[in-house]
């Protein structure tokens, strides 16, 4: 019943205005800009044509048949459009509309919830973004595309109570050059939750990971059963909002709802296998790395690098996030040894010093992937050095071709060093910036999958 | 003494190949592309002119006086090239060639001190990239240009134990715009060490903010006590690599020091009023906000969004970092309920709600700034609606100038809110891509303000 939200061939969109910068038209700009390849109807009682779709009074009136509407109308006329959607078989509801539960308008709010009974209706919203399809292009965000860039083709899928930080986050992340599959804004819920959307990501082919940013969930019962069922076959990475009693109360005038206590929240996100994120970047981080199709086969980690600091600093996080450090096998370290200049300290972190070229690091990646004393592999490259040739990216990418390991790599540095990273995320392999924020997130990877198996 | 490594008039480069991908090349080079003002000599035996220098044979076939010199010469030269700068009256040195203690090889480098001491000379170094001066241009790093983008002229100074942690932070920071003073890459430290520089940049003018990645201070008493004295004048950042036993381990085959116990570390940092940062990313996101000159004249901050989720955010992150959050004075909350509409809940995050227009930001940025309950505001401004107009940066600059409060502002997304960014930092407002980042950092310049005070 939900795969009308994302791959509806039909679409209404109700309440267009002809003031270009008035949220219905702004959508269906978005329909027709974005390339959304199904039928688009537009309704609004007091125009004739809008964008050169004719303009219909009704949904009633629309002879064909329409799989998805989505509701820009002000917020007193949504029951009575509801109910024309419900005469009209319209299953499938976006209402985009504001002034609901989250002002203090209970009483609107519960007629919405008997209209929606009575035609048994699916519906996403009130107060919501609601849909963005990377693949069909159904797109109810009423956010135009100078404004917000909608994301390429891809894996993650974000539930997000709150359409502002999804926006901004999927905007960045846009940016950023991430893929996206879903990104659904469900505002308060009135039908549709979290609950039912994470359970439908999780028979989603397109979606691999599910990130969510919540406030409050509203069955935890239900919450905790979905969560725990779809974790075992993709990750579900959370951030909850309103963790501190301050934050709590912000929530109410928020999206209407209590935010309850944190460590509920957070023995129930254990419970359910959720990675939790602690701020936004991290669970941006984390989205980074597990939306990859790599799997650890233990915990073990080795760091490489061509820069001391870095490996100090990475071996400082891996302790304090608990991450295993590697040894190596007798055999690799002979073989390093009998390789590597002598001044290169064999160990953890291998530093290969400044002088480090492409060669030398293929030759301790090659070295690593078959130690069977490492099971992932953290690589620092600094390209400041002129000594690092351009073909470090076909080491890199070559190794990861062969798929036996999780390669992450970090780089910190200007537009050089943006241009390598952006060429290895192309080619499946996670980058961070940061190497706390890089072992911070292999951590994650690491725990996910041994909980998992 | 120290002065002239930054302000030298005259330099020699003792080392300089023909071959420009050699480090003394490279180094010319950067002197002749950076725009050093000074006279440049250029020393090696086997060649008559390198990029239309005259080559000498030696610094002592100079005849004009030269005030400062960088050594890149292979490491069993560099004792008798110190001997011949003694013997010509160069008093200032920097070392980049590597090959000393930090590979095992204590007699050189005790051959090193012996010519320091004998004629009297400042060295930094060996194992060092040096120094960059973004104002006098003096450049004795060996990154080609190319590679490693030098940084406008700034306020920030880095004193870096690391090369390649310094000159990679250095070459992100400037690719977001951000301005320096002084690098310093110190190396192996045989003469001048991180409190010698310290101590400098406390009374260097162009230094207002001083950050610091160190493995191991070479004398603790002295460290703590120029700490002490510069840190009441100007914020000192610090981040300890090998905080860690095996971190620790890591930094004696790095730079050849034993990085001792990190609560003993942590704890001279408290006393020495140091600014401790836990990642190289806090030690950024803390620099950006303490480089400006805003002082806060307390310690309660009041939250101003148009996304409720980063309200709530932003008020968790205060409660788990210790940021007091303000309470609207009576008179002000009197006239913001007369102002604003009525679904607006006047309170600490001030949720303006996702149709806030910039008129309205104003309205409630103006009277905070007069509230004396509010000492500090966080404004959170989200841009993916096209309700925010461009003259929401008009609005933040205008109050920025008033200057008294500090104002720090949150923006994520894409390419639209970069470029708002960028103009918001060019006039002093630090901002910040994620809300806990922002919060944090907050932390830091109330505390540095708190104590100093």
């Amino acid at each position: 019943m939900l795969g009308n939200f994302f791959n509806a061939l039909s679409i209404a969109i109700i309440g267009v205005s002809r003031d270009p910068n008035k949220v219905g038209h702004v959508i269906l700009r978005n329909f027709v800009d974005g390339g959304y390849k199904g039928k688009i109807f537009v309704v609004n009682p007091n125009a004739e044509s809008i964008l050169n779709y004719q303009s219909y009074p009704s949904v009633t009136m629309i002879e064909e048949p329409v799989e998805l509407a989505i509701v820009a109308v002000p917020a007193e006329i949504v029951p009575k459009v509801l109910e024309e959607c419900g005469r009209k078989k319209i299953k499938n509801i976006i209402i985009v509309s504001a002034g609901f539960k989250e002002v203090g308008n209970h009483k609107l709010e519960s007629q919405l919830e008997n209209v929606i009974k009575k035609h048994k209706l699916r519906v996403i919203g009130p107060n919501a973004l609601g849909v963005f399809d990377a693949y069909s292009k159904i797109d109810s965000l009423f956010l135009p595309r100078y404004r917000m860039s909608r994301p390429k083709e891809g894996v993650i899928s974000f539930v997000c109570q709150s359409g502002a930080v999804g926006s901004s986050i999927v905007d960045l992340a846009t940016s950023e050059g991430y893929g996206f599959a879903k990104f659904i804004s469900y505002g308060n819920a009135v039908d549709i939750d979290e609950s039912d959307l994470i359970e439908y990501l999780g028979n989603d082919e397109k979606t691999k990971v599910i990130c969510l940013y919540v406030e409050a969930v509203r069955n935890g019962k239900r919450f905790l059963e979905v969560c725990r069922k779809v974790s075992r076959k993709k990750p579900i990475i959370a951030i909850k909002g309103g963790v501190t009693e301050a934050g709590s109360k912000a929530t109410l005038s928020h999206t209407g709802s209590l935010a309850g206590s944190a460590e509920i929240y957070f023995g129930v996100f254990r419970q359910a296998g959720i990675i939790r994120a602690e701020s936004l970047e991290d669970m941006f981080n984390y989205a980074k790395i597990l939306e990859k199709s790599i799997k650890p086969s233990g915990e073990k980690l080795q760091i490489i690098t061509n820069g001391g600091g870095y490996g100090i600093l990475s071996v400082d996080s891996a302790v304090k996030y608990g991450v295993k450090l590697a040894e190596f096998d007798k055999n690799t370290s002979k073989e390093l040894r009998k390789n590597l200049p002598q001044i290169i300290n064999i160990a953890n972190p291998l530093d290969l010093v400044g002088d480090a070229t492409s060669g030398r690091y293929k030759l301790c990646i090659d070295a690593s992937l078959r130690d069977k004393n490492i099971d992932v592999l953290l690589v620092i490259v600094l390209v400041q050095t002129p000594l690092i040739a351009n073909d470090i990216i076909d080491v890199l990418i070559e190794a990861e071709n062969r798929k036996k390991k999780p390669i992450i790599v970090v780089s910190a540095g200007g537009e050089y060093t943006e241009r390598m990273r952006k060429k290895l995320e192309e080619n499946g392999i996670p980058t961070y910036t940061y190497p706390e924020n890089a072992v911070k997130s292999i951590k994650q990877l690491v725990e996910y999958h041994n909980h998992k198996f």
